[in-house]
C-alpha cells in the first residue's frame, strides 16, 4: 500500500451470517485500527443497512448499507446458512462482481467461499473453505482449486478461510500484510490469542 | 447434571462489551445447543433488554433484559473497556451477587473478572483475567489469587477466563463439562477450531 489515503475495510453482514465468521475477523481487524498509524477504518454493513439475524440468533445493527459503505480496500465476506440463498441472488451476485472490480482485496470465511465461487470469482483459482462445504464449492465451480488443508488461502486479491474460526488466523494475516508482522503480533497479544483448546 | 429441564444460558451484554468476549463463547453455546439432547436454551441479555454498543463499536439487539432472563444454569459475563463503570455500579454489583445465589456457573472472560471481584464472588478464589488487568484485579480484592498461567481456571462455581479469545477455550470446556468430551469435540470441528495464528 502506498496511499496515505486511510484504509477502509467492510465486513458484509447478511441474515445468516455465521457469528464467529463475522466477529473474529472484526476484532481483530478494530483492534488494529486502535493501534495502527494506517488509520483504518473498519465498519460492517448490509446489503441495505438493515439489522440482520445471524445464523444462530445474534441480531446486529450494521454500521451502514451496500450502497452508502463506498469504496473499500478490504471486503471481507462471512459464512452461514445464509450463503445459500445468496448464491442463487443473481442481484446479489451482480453487486459482488461489481465490487470485484474496485476492490483490492475480497477475503472469504468458511462458506462465504461458495458466494464467491457463485459469482464467478474463484473460477481457476485455490481456495478453501468449511470442512464439509467442499462438495458445494465444487458444485458451483468446478474449475476451482479446492484447498483442503489450509487455515486460509491467499490468492492476492482474493482470499478464502477455511471454517468459522479460520476467520482469525485469516484477519492476522491480512494485518501482517496489510501493514506488518510486528503489529499483526501486537494484535494477536491485545486479544491474547494463545488458542489452547481443551478438547 | 441431573435435572431434565432445559438448560439455560445467558450471555450478558453491556456498553463497552469487547466483542470476541462475547461472541466467542456465542459461537461454541449455539453450535453446542445445535446437537445436543440437553436442549441448553442460549440467550443474551442487556440490563434493560437495549441494544448495547460494544467495545469496538458493534451494535447488537439482545434478546431480553435482565428482568425477564429468569432462571439460568450459566451466566456468562465478558470483559471490555465497559467493564469499569460496571464495576462501580452498586446496584449492579448487588444484582450479580443475587444472581450468584440463583446460578450454579458463573464464568467470566477476560477483563469480566473485574466485575465479579468487585461484587466479592472472587474472594479467596484462584482467577485469571486479560494478561494486562492483573494489577486491577489485586486493587479490586487483594484476595483474588491471580492465576497469570491458566487459560482459564474452573473453580467449580465460578469460572474465569484469559483475555478476549480464552472465551473460546473456556466454552469448550463449559460443553465438556456439562455434556461431555465427544460433545465438545464436535462442536470443535463444526466450528473448525483448529488455530493456526500465522503470526
Amino acid at each position: 500500500m502506498t496511499t496515505t489515503r486511510p484504509l477502509r475495510v467492510g465486513l458484509f453482514c447478511f441474515d445468516g451470517t455465521e457469528e464467529l465468521d463475522l466477529v473474529g475477523p472484526w476484532e481483530v481487524l478494530t483492534a488494529w485500527a486502535a493501534v495502527s498509524p494506517l488509520r483504518p477504518q473498519v465498519l460492517t454493513f448490509s446489503a441495505d443497512g438493515a439489522p440482520v439475524r445471524c445464523a444462530k440468533g445474534l441480531r446486529l445493527l450494521p454500521d451502514t448499507s451496500a450502497e452508502q459503505i463506498g469504496s473499500l480496500h478490504v471486503l471481507v465476506y462471512p459464512g452461514g446458512a445464509g450463503t445459500r440463498p445468496l448464491c442463487i441472488d443473481h442481484e446479489h451476485l451482480a453487486w459482488l462482481r461489481a465490487q470485484r472490480v474496485t476492490t483490492p482485496v475480497i477475503a472469504s470465511v468458511c462458506t462465504g467461499a461458495l458466494v464467491l465461487a457463485a459469482a464467478g470469482l474463484l473460477a481457476g483459482r485455490p481456495a478453501t473453505t468449511h470442512w464439509a462445504a467442499f462438495d458445494e464449492l465444487a458444485a458451483l465451480d468446478g474449475s476451482v482449486l479446492a484447498d483442503r488443508e489450509a487455515r486460509y488461502v491467499d490468492d492476492g486479491d482474493v482470499i478464502t478461510s477455511a471454517g468459522v474460526s479460520a476467520g482469525i488466523d485469516m484477519a492476522l494475516h491480512l494485518v501482517a500484510r496489510l501493514e506488518d508482522v510486528a503489529t499483526a503480533r501486537a494484535v494477536r497479544r491485545e486479544i491474547q490469542y494463545d488458542p489452547a483448546p481443551p478438547v
